[in-house]
């Protein structure tokens, strides 16, 4: 049984996230979506939110589970049994920081990381341009799960 | 009738910048350079102060004109009858991010966006480093147009 | 009166260039797309060939001409009034060649390059994977226009 | 159970094949290696001495089984039950090429491409660094597994 | 007699940095390693500490001497009759903001930068993973030096 | 004292090269300007007059001397006292090949490869686009020196 990490923010989840969940759910046996609390930063939805905004998309993709972690991937992965880490990869500056990253975990444990392209026609989606297009009023409606849509919208309402 | 939109910060102006808006002015019928209020950055310049030293560079290209918004460029393209959008490009870092905000602007509305490389030798030219190296003191001339430079030296003797 | 050039081997022309040329025909008051005859490689398709498939292509584009060129692209431009160069661009890799010819040809005349990108679902499209699929046998279908797609599966039934 | 396909030229084999496919086959039900027969390069090794070095390469790995194809991958991947193909990834250059080929075969089949970053201190070994080494007498133990060492020694002293 | 200058943050200085000031003191007369005192970050370590880490790290480079300084490069540079700035080149992202700063410091003072790659087995290797390995727990050993390992436990103690 | 070397095809040298080349003199004690015999490759020039063009354009240059290799550059500089090799980056695309080179070379012999920048307004120049340019009839004065623009011009006449 091979055991798969899908590590992220999240913040929120996009179609993009929701693309790489579901390959990674077809060929891997189990798969961990786990959202990385970073207190560095300021998100737009809180951990709780994040995780349960995904585990509402995540319906219907039985072998998924939603959790949450702080501190090294590394350590999460050793104590989760997890076998591999899977992560999708849009772009050129990605790759140099994300190569970067499944170098340095491998050193640190020996965990190995796949990449999956993301789809073409959401080579040019993310998270904060989400957050961004959504606080100046902007639709992004196709980009983001139904049940995220929703919540931006009344978090727009609410500021 | 083709009006483009020459978008950036523009903290401040550089020659960079002006050898890209003379040459759009010089293939476009109206060209539209407008600042870009960005709330969570702390400028050098003022909104105004930057419009204004725009509009005392552009002194005879007659078919510029300088504005500013906040919000999405979109939703700018869109009040003010847009064609395109017209950006220069220095370098792969750059191309990553640009490219990705040409095509979710295109989702958005349809809109295309330009790209013109810069003149080789003002490749490694940007607002940051000028900012970086007039407030250790260091000589701007030549990089940036006489009103900036003037701009800096009262701005570093008034600190 | 802007006359814009859309240069490049058209082995055959694909979807992905219609879609530069349709967007910068519509920006531009007349686009001259033209095929380069490189004497050094051996094209599928003839130069004659390739002229005729893009002019069925753009029919319907009516400020859109098509024609051929040997030699240096800013001999052509020169000749034929050209104001400015329009390129598609796909990727990173296509950028540093791409910005290279630009600056030289810039060099050589003073004349401008604009870059396009390509649509997001088109960005893994060329002619020598649209060459290489058709003669392994597989599907084009909705990567190159019609008579393209004809024109291709007649070439593989009389190999 | 999941079969992984990793596809290449191995002309010949290196070690930084050897590492990526020993991690695929600890992560998957069963790889199948495959040599990718083009007739239009002239290889050093014939595709049967590819073959034969490769399985000879592989003893010890009970999941893992040699093959070879012409044509496209989609076709053979479609033919062999293949779930997902698996491939090294050294570098930003590789990147642009491979993911456009991974996303030409999503669209051609929907088969998905999985890229796991090759070992840093393999970061530079190519099969055809290897052959211009050997060529010129250099040594390349360390970088070839010994029985591709003895072939190239042998292929060297016969030429 | 050649001065060379290797100007970084060390904040704090790894494996990799010593292996990139060790084979410059073997190819330049005279290895001035300066930190750079960067006013707007909060560093982990302080500049003097810092100084001290380098100090001890590099006891048996007799060529090379530890320094500090604030401002442009390209002053100290002159202060100081450096002939030649050496930098360690991990990826290509570091690459073009590089290139950036070798251009304009060129521009400035017609300083000269020289990049070394990083060696293969470092090119994961930077101080801000160091530090965020360190702050959760992780092992850096393998990574810094000695000295710096001792100093980074004594801050986890610490806080 | 500290040999550089600077490898290249030099087919032919442009002003690209000199640049480095007059820069690595000013730094190094001894310069070796050493041109690559490639046998696969149909040069424009013969590695005689690739010598020599070299030659006449590095007169002034007092520790700079002119040479020719096959094979590899690890033996020629293992036999040549060579302490470092120095090299012009211009692109990032150049970036990936070379230190993909650089890092195979330290590992057989363990030399070093440090790379200078072109100067950012040669930044588009290349042996390849100056026979290019000059096979049409363009004209390359400005972008190599006059003893090279005289032996293009001979050649183009003698065709």
């Amino acid at each position: 049984m091979t055991r798969a990490l899908c590590p992220g923010s999240f913040d929120p989840v996009t179609n993009g996230h929701l693309d790489i969940i579901e390959r990674a759910a077809s060929h891997f046996d189990e798969v961990v979506v786990a959202v990385i609390a970073n207190p560095s930063k300021e998100p737009l939805f809180s951990l709780v939110e994040r995780q349960a905004l995904l585990t509402e998309s995540l319906v219907g993709i039985d072998n998924a589970v939603v959790d949450s972690f702080a501190g090294l991937l590394v350590d999460y992965a050793a104590d989760h049994e997890i076998d591999v880490v899977v992560k999708g990869l849009r772009a050129v500056s990605d790759f140099d920081y994300e190569i970067q990253m499944a170098q340095m975990n491998h050193r640190l444990s020996g965990i190995d990381t796949y990449f999956l392209p993301t789809r073409s026609d959401f080579s040019y989606l993310s998270s904060s341009l989400v957050r961004e297009i959504s606080r100046h009023g902007g639709s992004v409606a196709g980009l983001v799960p139904p049940n995220v849509l929703h919540a931006l919208e009344r978090r727009s309402r609410d500021e």
